[in-house]
């Protein structure tokens, strides 16, 4: 027995007037996502807990059986593993962007969306010379993951993710100096190395060609780092290990990489995956048909339904669901149905109206070999309340997988 | 007001093709069971939590509304307790097994199923002599419950049930030596006790009579005792006075007794109930009514149903459910309901298909006087999904109970 979880990012939403009252997973033509829900048992579920707005990483951490308010520890640890960077135990991390700044001023906190290339060249530039005079015992380490985004690592004795960001969160506003948020030495220590950094990387930048270059074309010269986000790697016990179940996982998005390695997930990678709305949706499909062959377990994440909804672009969300849909549709034609179990939801309801992540219930279908159907024919925010299972949370969605694998022990006798 | 919990051990199930993809529970003829569905409150019920399999005694002590993961410590003080020895706070308890042994090994796990009469003379002809020559200091005792089944109950200071089985679990192989699972000297000394203690037993064991003619017969001779399941008696408040109730129960299984017993309830027993899928199910509906004269409170557990699914016989599954069916029928036709609320559930799944406990749902119902009904008319897994109770869990169910009884007292003002 296998089973797949398929994330769709922020798929969930709420009704839109323009829709005629219906969601965009309403609106849109979902054919093979309404195939499931009629072979399957749906339900909702509260990723972390009614009402609560979901972070991605808070609520990958839920759907992998993981209690996210004792394990989570913050984002900049896991977006730096997720990008590559051998976080370890005791590293502090922080999520970084690059920015533009003028007169002392944040004009773009993206940097004009600057490309991944120019991005990777850059960092690469400066990574070699970070530290700090004041602390040289602190290992710094700046990598760069996609686009703007960018993960400092901090290494030695004495460290506290407990700072505040240098990331305003907002244009208009300076680079703000990085606090301790108690009175520890440690996020003092913690503290006086970020805004050490942060000058040193601003005067590297100032003078690189590529920004002098991007000037000269009329683009936003990424010539800051804005850091938030500090955190250390959660400390949670292996998935494999846990379910000893061999588990992958087929995403993009460096911070969903991030949970999924620190669980003990094996990354598979796919060629065309992009981790936006672009993404090459039947190649994850085939991915993760692939994936099944060789594990038990395989999470597949898509990331395009969020985008879309953070930039309130209905007409963006309804594509990308519908892509979705055929993605769904090629699972659910090439997956052994007698011997897989597969699960679809979303990790967290981000509405076209908000464009922000809401503590929405999201929709949930199970289907596989053992599951008892029910009288659901669609998949969606609404009519999933009326199917089997009830409203879970998301705690509980691996669990009732992972029991109809005979993984999960007995407890008592 | 009273109220009666009809516990059907191992009931519930999932779609079995042979059925139709029916489950046993819709396959058999159920008119009494889906009187109850249309006169009550239906719903399913998570008994540890979503996807956990439960144990009969940990779903027990969730079903009498104790957090099992907070109270549970080992099956084996509930087995000595139900089986009726007087356990004692810090008593260190094991089930055991008599067991056939031949050349190192273990060739019958249950010794030809040995009968009760036969068990409980070689259990008397050895009990006297068990005792440790290097820890004189702890008192042995050996106790008979039922067939194949033992108790060992260790009684001194410096004790701890955290060590291995002597029972390997499955026949083929040597009986195991115990050894402490941490580094403590109570541990190392409880391992080394029951090693002793077992070796003690075969030596007085070989030579019995009873064993000779069973083996001059061709029976497997009980030429062993094995193992497992150490722990001490959950603490518990007594539920009559957390919920200033009388309170009984009907059980004939050591482990159910010995949880009720635990938990402070009356034992009442009926004359024909055996705990197997022979026991005389009118019986135990007598004893109910009977019961629920003099207490407020009364749980009747039946075990058929759970030992059927073990062995995978399904023709036994559905008729001990209709057996269960006639009872429910006849409790339905002779409580008060203007008085008595009676819930009916299952401890947890046992599916034919796996042969073991599992952690899907279970279905629950509740009638009484002033409960609100709803459009369930089947009682089954898939129809009580789609009740008014919605999806609860095991602790919940006896304070919906009590609650009707008006025996929980108002958090606040």
């Amino acid at each position: 027995m296998k089973a797949a979880l398929i994330v769709c990012d922020g798929m969930a939403d709420r009704p839109i007037k323009k829709l005629g009252l219906k969601t965009p997973l309403e609106a849109a033509s979902t054919p093979n996502l309404d195939r499931a829900a009629k072979l399957g048992v749906n339900g909702i579920m509260d990723v972390l807990g009614a009402g609560i707005p979901p972070g991605s990483d808070t609520a990958h951490l839920a759907l992998l059986g993981y209690d996210p308010f004792k394990t989570y520890r913050g984002r900049g640890a896991l977006e730096a593993l997720g990008g590559g960077f051998k976080v370890e135990k005791e590293d502090v991390a922080f999520r970084g962007n690059f920015a533009t700044v003028r007169d002392g001023i944040i004009v773009d906190r993206r940097a004009g969306r600057i490309d991944s290339e120019s991005a990777a060249k850059l960092t690469e530039s400066i990574s070699g010379v970070l530290h700090s005079e004041k602390h040289p015992d602190v290992k710094v380490y700046l990598i760069h993951t996609t686009e703007h985004r960018l993960a400092l690592i901090l290494r030695g004795s004495g460290l506290s993710p407990n700072v505040s960001p240098s990331d305003p969160g907002k244009e208009g506003n300076p680079i703000m100096e990085v606090k301790p948020l108690d009175g520890s030495p440690e996020a003092r220590k913690t503290a006086e190395v970020l805004n050490e950094v942060s000058r040193r990387i601003m005067e590297k930048l100032r003078e690189h060609p590529l920004n002098i270059e991007r000037e000269r074309k009329g683009f936003y010269p990424a010539n800051a780092v804005i850091f938030r986000g500090g955190g250390r790697l959660p400390e949670i016990p292996p998935l494999p290990e846990r379910f000893k179940v061999r588990a992958a996982f087929i995403a993009v998005t460096a911070l969903i990489r991030g949970v999924c390695l620190a669980a003990g997930m094996e990354p598979i990678n796919v060629k065309g995956a992009t981790g936006t709305t672009k993404t090459d949706v039947m190649a994850k499909a085939r991915g993760l048909i692939e994936a099944l062959e060789t594990h038990d377990f395989c999470l597949l994440h898509v990331k395009g339904t969020d985008n879309a909804s953070h930039d309130g672009n209905l007409e963006e969300k309804i594509s990308m669901i519908e892509r979705i849909d055929s993605m769904v549709g090629y699972i659910l034609d090439h997956a052994n149905l007698e011997e897989t179990y597969i699960a679809i939801t979303s990790d967290h309801a981000t509405p076209i109206s908000v464009r922000n992540h809401t503590g929405d219930p999201v929709p949930v279908v199970i289907l596989g070999p053992e599951i008892i159907g029910d009288e659901v024919e669609v998949f969606s925010e609404r009519s999933c309340r009326m199917g089997g299972l009830g409203r879970i949370r998301g705690q509980d969605l691996i669990y009732i997988l992972m029991n109809y694998l005979g993984k999960i022990k007995k407890f008592g006798a």
